[in-house]
């Protein structure tokens, strides 16, 4: 099977234009980097994907950020940050040379911002910083085809933070000539485009830093589709767009009973490989992976081979029937809801997993490890707290009165103020008494004595998501 | 040195048929899906794995799945689920186009299967759901070359539990007539085939889930190869067929004093790199390594070189001598040992690792860090153990009477119930007082208070390998 | 844009003699192995990096070994291993086809030793075992371009340990005569070669065992480059040499705003793929990236997009203006600094990070978890310490007279005795009683009960900076 002189043959024919050539006033105004532009696109290699602000797109994203809850499944609800009120959010498809707008809105409490990674040109300054109701855009060209993240991104300490919180979804860019190679060999259309998002949610802010999940997910719930397995014919082909987003955990995709055709890298179709059981992937990678369903119906189970992560919540079901009323497309974004289907979920949780607030009891009756109290007897003199993650760990805790209480803020980032930086402090919102550290650098500490008996909450100023509790009582 | 084109035009060359035109009334039946069968031998890319299973197979494989004991070295024995005793299981071979017939018997008590990564076919249905002294069989066409694992895979959550408590082993595809490219180059088969697993132990459930590995191992000892060095000579071509089982974590492997001649992903040979001084697999990765033992004697130390993984047990020897009396080949299986030898092992141990058990104190004198009691003072109220990794966590507890015991199941995949299911309950099997929880799916809790001082055992009756143990005695 | 057939041709074509013809006399001496040297030269695969050691050197290289501290940034000092008094050490390179001779010398108090990864020859017994005020060395000719990593490896459980420690650097062969991709298609050598590697450091020998990193960085300073931002122009062309020394976790490196022009495996010039958004490395990995800064000003954020990882230290700057005054090359080590400096950063800093030894309190006023004390109330009978990763865990413990302390050894490479030995005992160093316990190989323990009130010192003998502290006193 001499198949891969023959990818090269067809690679090397005349190809159609891939990127159009470019109306110069168009697409780049009058930049002052036009030689630079001029350089690029007579290059073997793409252009990037500058162009003029001003260029007319051909798609227009709009999203929305904000802080909410999800349910997940399983019993359980998500509390933290969220695209469009899903996690992940909305699967954004473009061709190869469209120009792209994407128009970000901020409906939230707190500063955003948005990285995309289909998008070779500066964005930082356009989408990051984005304040509470103000909408910012970016235009660009999609000059790279394959399977993108794209994610909040504020700036600075905000961004692993927004992306460990949950404000993440899928870019793919198609290629617009050079087709994939399954594609060819069978000459039709994939039967199913299935967008695969591997992602994991924490429970805590320095459970997320350190990379202890709680649960995984495909396409934002808990076993969607076990519950929900996808239904496909014997000899279907299937072509997978997977994004791996992380944020910490590498993925080793599997399908029990198959072996891909090709897979792609980072879903470039230059960038392909015979065979293999699975792909790997580390926090936001990505790939394309062709394979036909075996000409014998039964299930055929997808899973991260990383068995820990996988019993977590990341099994799905292909299932193949020969009379199976299958879908064309299955898309990477957290399920749809109508009102009243999301609050009966929300009603009926026994947990809520929130990385950075302290959930009410009475909606989580079954608190996650990080959410149940940490009590210090009456012998411990000092209690250390430490911010990590934009959280604080423990999150509550009960204390003897005339206990020290000691902040360290294990926050590494901790350059300016604000959203964008991890300087921290405790700043007590009720309680019998009152109390405030001072502002909190890297590896900085600061305590209070709490005397008096009673119930204390407090947050961090700079980040007032951040939610503590110290319960002061007599404990032996 | 023009390596790449030289090797396009060698694939490029017509090439002797590498799948046999199938007889297809004897391969196929009368399959219902002949269509996609034709069409799939007509493709560039392989056939499927499908045959009829009646086909007559070139290989017959039987497995034997059950649980046991074996030592693993440095004082260590490991308490789990085996493959024909050992762990790894043993390695298949076979050759791109064989048929091959897998007979898997269950010889244990809990429900065990198998799935086959170089199935390229409906296995689950075969396979899957073998109960205690039951036989299934699946037979397939093995139509993609290539180091693939196979596992146990009763279905459900008792596949990544399964593969965690140790079941899994390697089934190599050797290309039928496009051979590795360093044999082509020397013109000669490799010196010395050798098949290396690396794969970690876990001292219970929970860590297994978390990733928390008590040790690593190159087939199936710890510092197998620094104990025994496999004796090479100066020149040697070696080929290694690499798999990193995991479960969980990534090994980038590495020769002291080699840099690879070629690496082959998955093990294609089409699917080829030249250079480079380590590979990185993810569980369930694999990749052929081709080298030769440069022109000088001494010892060359295999690793993984993420080090912390390599400390606890994936190191080995590579000792080149001129006259080394050396091995064609190392199978990538457990050690095997007469039973006086084994029983010998046993009884020296110092330390038993079991996920879900709890050894005997008389065989473990010095247990893992997860099998020491947990004690709690006369202040605490609540106890809460948790279910996870078909597991309690903590093991063992030591409370005051009447403290209350609280379950928290933390198995996600809570579908069904008995030993494809994540739900688990508590129940007594001795002590003072009987007691038994509800069953509980995910996040659901369940408590009993005990008043009477004793030591009580308890297991998960869904799952009555899970042993717990609560020791009510005045601790203050 | 048929890249890849025109790379194709351009490889195909004669190139100029990668590798010079050997005098074979100068180079090889009289070998033993003289056959498999000439049949080595002769072949398409590169040959080894066999050569005599008298074999006249390109390159000397003269690298020093000790222990000490560096100041990492944010008010954190790092105690360990070193190279150069830096860490990482310096950034080595060659080009492909030279003859290198290192030259190691050990200034330090316990067994050093070196492995240099860019050498496909023989080479623990020349440079492993360097004893104290010894130097060794040992020569190669460097037949493989790519991105490699040289670390410290005195030999078994040592290699590990003193990589975990610190001792790591990077090492570049440069190809001679086929030259990456994007400096062919822009007809230049880059505008900035930028050596970037990534690493962790860690609290404790527990904690580096089980990657639990405290921090992680580029280049040896905590977000280095966010405090002084890489000068780039728009439209530069950027190679970045890419070395993931790890030692435990994954890196997928991604910069905001870029996407890759071409990847090459481990820098090997041949092993190119188009595109991408990320490179996964796990450790000891490395790839060469070409990319072009895009016609806009502003910043591009470097990060590892782990981003739990990244939150620790992994976040840098490129800072693109048309104005730039650009560096034409940034080194992949530690900053060199004055001896003022360096004085006045260890004066300043408020954390010490000693994965082996317990700092100073007067050092170390806001101490990693790790370091602080773990109070044992006079209700526990016995006190176990784990000896793991050349440390005591806990460090320091505070008991009750009376209270039984057992120590056990968690390292597993427990062959020998010595620095490259995971065999540990403890032995009083100073306090109001005497002990030492036995030897202790994997899974051994050993018990003193301490009845006098009192701090005690102690260490381990054959790893004599492994530091425990245990304070007998009252608690309750």
């Amino acid at each position: 099977m001499a198949w891969l002189a023959l990818v090269l043959l067809w690679w090397a024919a005349p190809a159609a234009q891939a990127i159009p050539g470019p109306d110069f006033s168009a697409l780049f105004g009058d930049s002052d980097f036009i030689e630079i532009i001029e350089r690029d696109e007579g290059l073997e290699t793409r252009p990037t994907g500058y162009v003029s602000q001003d260029a007319e797109p051909d798609h227009v994203f709009r999203i929305d950020l904000d802080e909410g809850q999800v349910p997940i499944g399983q019993g359980v609800v998500y509390d933290g940050f969220l695209i469009d009120g899903k996690l992940p959010g909305p699967t954004l498809r473009v061709t190869e040379g469209d120009i792209v707008r994407m128009e970000i809105t901020n409906s939230g409490d707190v500063m955003h911002g948005a990285s995309i990674h289909a998008a070779y040109t500066q964005t930082s300054k356009h989408v990051g910083h984005i304040l509470p109701g103000q909408t910012k855009s970016v235009t660009f060209r999609a000059t790279t085809p394959g399977v993108f993240m794209y994610h909040c991104a504020p700036g600075g300490h905000a961004i692993p933070m927004h992306v460990m919180f949950g404000q993440y979804g899928m870019i793919v860019v198609e290629p617009r000539d050079k087709p994939y190679k399954l594609g060819a060999d069978l000459g039709q259309e994939p039967d199913l485009k299935l967008y695969m998002l591997q992602h994991e949610l924490y429970a805590s802010g320095k459970e997320a830093v350190e990379g202890d999940a709680s649960y995984t997910a495909f396409n934002g719930q808990l076993f969607r589709y076990v519950e929900n397995p996808i239904p496909v014919r014997p000899g279907d082909y299937v072509r997978m767009y997977f994004l791996n987003v992380g944020p910490n955990l590498l993925s080793t995709f599997h399908i029990v009973g198959i072996i891909w055709d090709y897979v792609y890298w980072q879903g470039h179709p230059e960038a392909l490989w015979p065979g293999g059981q699975t792909v790997t992937a580390g926090p936001s990678d990505s790939w394309v992976i062709e394979f036909r369903i075996p000409p014998e119906e039964g299930a055929y189970t997808m899973l991260d081979h990383g068995v820990g992560a996988t019993s977590r919540g990341a099994i799905g079901l292909l299932d193949a029937r020969s009379d199976a009323d299958r879908p064309s497309e299955i898309l990477a974004e957290g399920p749809s809801r109508e009102p009243a289907e999301r609050e009966e979920l929300l009603g009926e949780a026994r947990r809520v997993l929130s990385p950075f607030g302290i959930p009410d009891a009475d909606t989580n009756p079954v608190p996650a490890r990080v959410d149940r109290p940490v009590r210090f007897g009456s012998d411990i003199e000092e209690v250390v707290i430490e911010m990590k993650g934009n959280a604080f760990y423990p999150k509550i805790v009960e204390v003897a009165p005339g206990t020290q209480v000691t902040w360290v803020n294990e926050d590494v980032f901790t350059y300016g103020f604000g959203e964008t930086s991890g300087v921290h402090n405790a700043v007590a919102m009720s309680g019998p008494q009152s109390f405030a550290t001072s502002m909190l650098a890297h590896a900085e500490r600061d305590s209070v004595t709490l005397t008096e008996p009673g119930r204390y909450e407090y947050i961090c100023a700079p980040h007032p998501y951040m939610q503590g509790r110290i319960v002061v009582r007599d404990l032996d």
